[in-house]
Formats: structure tokens, sequence, C-alpha cells
């Protein structure tokens, strides 16, 4: 398993190239900022959510994400024909339980999907993750701790109870298949200040993942790409509103020069 | 009554402190750029709708916003719900009645609502304020002529019929219990260039009535809030795009110094 | 027919001069960015989509835009009475067919819509009226060879099929009513990059026929404005995320100057 510079970069240049088409079933607060930062990084978004055509979509795409922020119940059966569909065609799906724990609805749903097909992919929060491991919320300022054994043993049972990489997001970001866990020490505080940070990471993995059949090691490319990108905002940054554009903007120049300089990964 | 520099700085204080959740059941249009300005000013903002969860939601809120603009009936429900269940907990709501006046349908939700639940706020411009009031539409160029009694009159009218307190948002802000009137001066012509602005106002009032149990004050706060972080955003600004990100940077860094610099409010 | 920087700055100035309110029933991931831009240029955005007020908005606004994208079954009754009510109304109705040829269901929708009502432009992307004008996709590439006899007699084709003017947008962006055929050599291949610009170009279509009778003219000084303005704003412009602000702001500020130096336009 290679996780370096010319990996994430090998994948950055694959998607520059080949444009995959990423199908979003996503939430109403971060569809457009998604979909931008899936065209600055060079893939093709399409949103969208109708019954009637979903399986058109899924079928045509290269990854399918879903984000369950927002939802309502008449998403749901176009969620589980894209499920059907992208299991069918074989693409990689990520799935970002925003909310989880937060109602006993979001962790029903979840299980649902869970249950229906195969996910490449589960992406949240600390809180989220650990919802999903034990049904407990995680005690106040965990994130702080992220890189305890606990929060560590959680990921790792999540991915191997659901055959599946999770991605568990904070301070540091843990990526694990249950077996190889990766640590990725990039990012910077003002990502938690915009909203939807954590939801286009979702659907950048979708990105990565079309282009790169080893799903835990382009899990920790995009994890890689959003904590360098984030750093590279950050720099002369004057609150939110302006990192915000600049993430963007950064996230279109990116290149292998700074992923060189600023990478913080440790496999274990 | 308190309203200076340090009343606005000391609920600022508390919620950077405690990050109340505010729960938002908003339009399409606002829902990023209200979560934006909720999570700069420090609040944890929550955007959700399905009746099987709302319940859940609001119950762990510390405030509900409720905003009409881009409505369907099939939200109705839980909207009734959220406000039943904000009702039960003490929680404040603030009703932002977009629209209303523009087409029956919104005049009939908006009555409904008010009818079902307390809402310790009610904000909206000129326009949708005087509709409340009398149900006719103020004559075109009103907004100008802000202060005329006749503006004054329709917003204590409205306070006094529905026992709330009424933000009328215009060139000049206006915030009434019906017995006390406040003005407030602040403000930049560029807000009403900028979808949102009016929406992300009521949203912030979920954050300030969510630490202050003074519902007048926490309003009168959030409009000054508001208005000097437009004025601070218009300084050297290019137009409404970079308005829009200069105001999140600002919400951001707000200081008791700047407030002190800016505020011009009037008790009457 | 007059197409120059004096009757493109007619009609800006006519729409800054009566605001014409613009109804939109347009998709989740551009709702905000269609609204900004029509401010920015002067005009009044109403989003709205519920078949309880439906006819109420419709009948009130100087031009009706139907968007396509994130399309819903539920949301096809009111786009129906919209369109009828506008056709009663003698408004504009500009047409944004977006996606369709990516899924049987938005062909369908399209021709429905397009058989109940009068359209007065259709505006879409190569692809898009490529599609319309023969039901096959356009084979890889053809943008950027957009001015091909074989464009532009598809997109003459469906302006004469279905009675109405054509906006075939690319790097040259093609407006015909099937007789005469308006080049505009304007735009940035930034405007790519961002979510939503083409849906933009079309809610700002609705304001400039809100103003101009003459559909044909109208749309031409659309499609400059929307080119000249991306060319302006990709000046000392560091990404798509600085980019997206700086088109707003050079909406905003957009000046007969400007238009006479930037414009390129052919009518053959």
């Amino acid at each position: 398993m290679q996780i370096d510079p010319t990996s994430v970069w090998s994948d950055v240049r694959a998607i520059k190239t080949t444009s995959p088409l990423i199908h979003n079933i996503t939430n109403y607060v971060v569809m457009e900022s998604s979909a931008n930062g899936l065209l600055a990084i060079g893939a093709s978004p399409f949103m969208a959510h109708a019954i009637e055509e979903i399986k058109d979509i899924t079928k045509n795409a290269d990854a399918l994400v879903i984000n369950l922020g927002t939802l309502s119940s008449s998403w749901i059966p176009s969620i589980l024909v894209a499920l059907k569909t992208a299991s069918f065609k074989k693409i990689p799906v990520i799935l970002d339980p925003v909310g989880i724990g937060a109602t006993t609805y979001r962790t029903h749903i979840t299980h649902t999907i869970l249950s229906q097909g195969k996910i490449s992919i589960i992406r949240g929060n600390t809180s989220e993750i650990s919802w999903l491991a034990g049904g407990h919320r995680p005690p106040k300022g965990v994130d702080s701790l992220l890189v305890t054994t606990d929060c560590r043993d959680q990921a790792k049972l999540v991915a191997l109870t659901h055959h599946c990489i999770v991605w568990m997001s904070g301070v540091i970001d843990i990526v694990t298949d249950g077996t190889y866990t990766i640590y990725i020490h990039n990012g910077h505080p003002l990502m938690s200040k915009v909203t939807g940070m954590g939801c286009m990471a979702t659907a950048l993995a979708g990105a990565f993942t079309a282009v790169n059949q080893q799903t835990l090691v382009a899990c920790a490319h995009t994890a890689i790409l959003m904590g360098i990108t984030g750093e590279i905002a950050s720099e002369n940054c004057k609150g939110p509103g302006t990192f915000k554009l600049k993430f963007i903007d950064a996230l279109y120049h990116l290149s292998l020069d700074q992923i060189e300089k600023f990478i913080r990964v440790e496999i274990l």
C-alpha cells in the first residue's frame, strides 16, 4: 500500500483527465458547494433524486454519493434504487450519515441503506462514527482527543462490521479498513466554520474512488487532499467567508509540489 | 432595559461560549448562507424538516427558526409539530413570513402558524409587516420613508396583536414589543443586493434569543449586529459578491471595539 | 435588428430602472446564485414552486424561468400551471432543459412543457440543444468545434420546430430564431468550472425579455452580458472560487464603456 505525494497526485491527474461522473443524492445545504468542489478538482457532478430517472443517472455514473442531511422520506425509494443500480454496475458508493444519532429516523435509514447494498466508504465526524460503532454518543470534547485508542477502535469496528472503509473526520482524520489504519494530520480549524466541508469531502471521495479501485488508498488520498487544501486556503485568510472561496481556488490549482510540502500522513 | 455595546457583546460572548443549537426550517435559497452565518457567530445550525424526525430535533434545540420562503404544503405538518414541540420545551421561536401578502397561501399559512403556537419574534421587511398589520401593501417607495409614524404603528400593532416582538427591517430597523420601540440606524444598502440577508438576520435572532431571555433586547442586539456587520463588510467592498464573503468574515471577527464604534440605536 | 453596445446598455438600464419581477422555478443547486445574479443586474427574483400559490406569483411576474435540474414529479403540476398563467398573461417564458438526453424522464418532461405553452427562449449547452434537435448526443469534444455548420443547423432546427428563440451556450454562443443567427464570441473557460453559470444565464434572459419585446435581441443581449462579465471577472482571478464572487461584482458594476470594449458579436 503506497500513500505518498506521488500516489495522491496520480489520482488527481486521473480525475482531471477522465472527469468521472459523480452522482450525488445529497442535502439542500451543500448541493452547490459539493458541485463546485467536484468541478474544481476536475470531476463532473450530477445532482438528482427523482425516482423516475434515478436509475438512468446512476447507471451512467462512475460513483454514487449518498448524503443524509435534510433527508425526507420521499427520497428514500430513490436512494435505494440508486444503491441497487450502483451495486449492479459495481461502482463505488460513498455514504455520509449526516447527523446519525441525532434522531432515531436517521439511524434507522442509515441501517436500511447499509443492509441493502454494498457501501465502499462511510464518512462521518467522530460523533457520527462513534454512534455507528455502539449506539452511544462520545463524551463531549472527544474531537480534541481524536487519536485516542477509543476513536481508532470505533472506526475499525464500523469498518469490520460493514465490510467497508471508514473515514472518521476530526482534528486528525482516521481512514481504516479495520486492519490498516491511516492517520492524516492535515487540515485547519476554519474548515469547521464553513458548512458543507465534510459533505464536500464525501463528494470528493466519490471522484477518487472512481479513478482508483484501491478504496482504502483512494479514501486516504481524499482526506489528504482536503486537509492540505484547507491549510493552503487558510494562508492570508480573513475569516470563513474568504476561506470558502480560497478553498475552491486552492483545490483547482493544487500541485504535486504543494502536496509534497504539506503532507503529514502515517500508516499503522 | 439596557441596550448598549456591552449588552450586545455579552450576548455575542454567550453564543460563542455555549454554541446554542438552532433548528432551522427554512427555504432552499438561503439554507447555506443561514448556516454559514450561524457558524460564523459561534452557534450550531441544524437544517431539517422531515416529519419523521422533526420532534427529535426541535426538542434538543435551543431555538427554532421558521422561514416561509420556497414553502410547499408537505412541510406544513413538520412546521406545526416543531412549533408544538418548541412551545412545550419553552424555547424561542422566530418566524420569517417571507413574501406574505404576495400570495393568499402564504398569508393563510402565516396565520395558521401564529394561531397554533407561541412565536417570540416575527421578522420581516416593511411590506411584510405592513401586510400583517392590516392586510394591505404599503405604497411603493415606503422603504425609504421607514421611520414614519405609520411604519412604527404597524409594527406595534402586529406586536400587540400577536403578543410577540416585531422586527421590521428596512433602511432603519424597528424592533418593538408594542410598548417600547427601538430604532437601529445601522446597515448598508448592499445588504439588499444579496439574497438571504434578511433570512440570515432571522436565523441569528434564534441564536441571540437562545442565550438571552429578554426577547426584545435579544432581538435589538441581533439587528444591531447585522447592521454593524453590514457596514464593516461594505468597507473596501467591490460589489455584492465581495460583500457577501466579507460579511461572513466580519461576523466571525466582530469585536466590542467595532460595536462601540458603529452602534447607532435609540429607544423610544 | 440592432445589436450593439448601446442596445445592450439600453436593456441593462431598463432592468435597473423597472426592476422586473422574475419568477424562477429552478433547481436547488442554483437557487441562490440565480437570485444573486438577478439582484446584481437590478431585477427582483422570486423563487417559488408550491401548487397552492404558483398562479398568484406568475400572474404578477414580468417573466417566468423554468429550469429542469433536480426535477421531481411533484413540481410538474406547478410548472404547468405557471406556464399556462404566463401564456395567458403574455409574459416571456425561458426554458432551461438541464440534462435533457441524460434521462428519458427529462426528455419526456421537456416535450410536455413545449407542448403545453408558449416558450420564448430555450437555453442549453451544445449537448442539450443537439439532443432536442435530433434525439442524439453530439460526439465528444463537439464543444470545442461549436461553430460548425452542424451546431448552427441544430439550433436553427430547434428554433423553427418550437417557434422560439434558441440560445446554445458554448465556447461561442449561438442565438437564433431559425432565420437570423447571432454568434457571441465573449466568455471565459472558468465559467464552466462554477456550477450554475448556465442557469444564471437562463435567469438573466428572463430579466432581459421582461424589458425588451424583441426576444431574439433580448436573448443576444443576455449572452453578450454574460460573456463580457465572465471576461471581466477573469481578470486578476485566482480560480473558480474567486471567479464566482468577481462575476457578481462585475455584473453589478457593468458599464457601457466595458460593453464597448469587450463586445464581440456577429449577425449572420
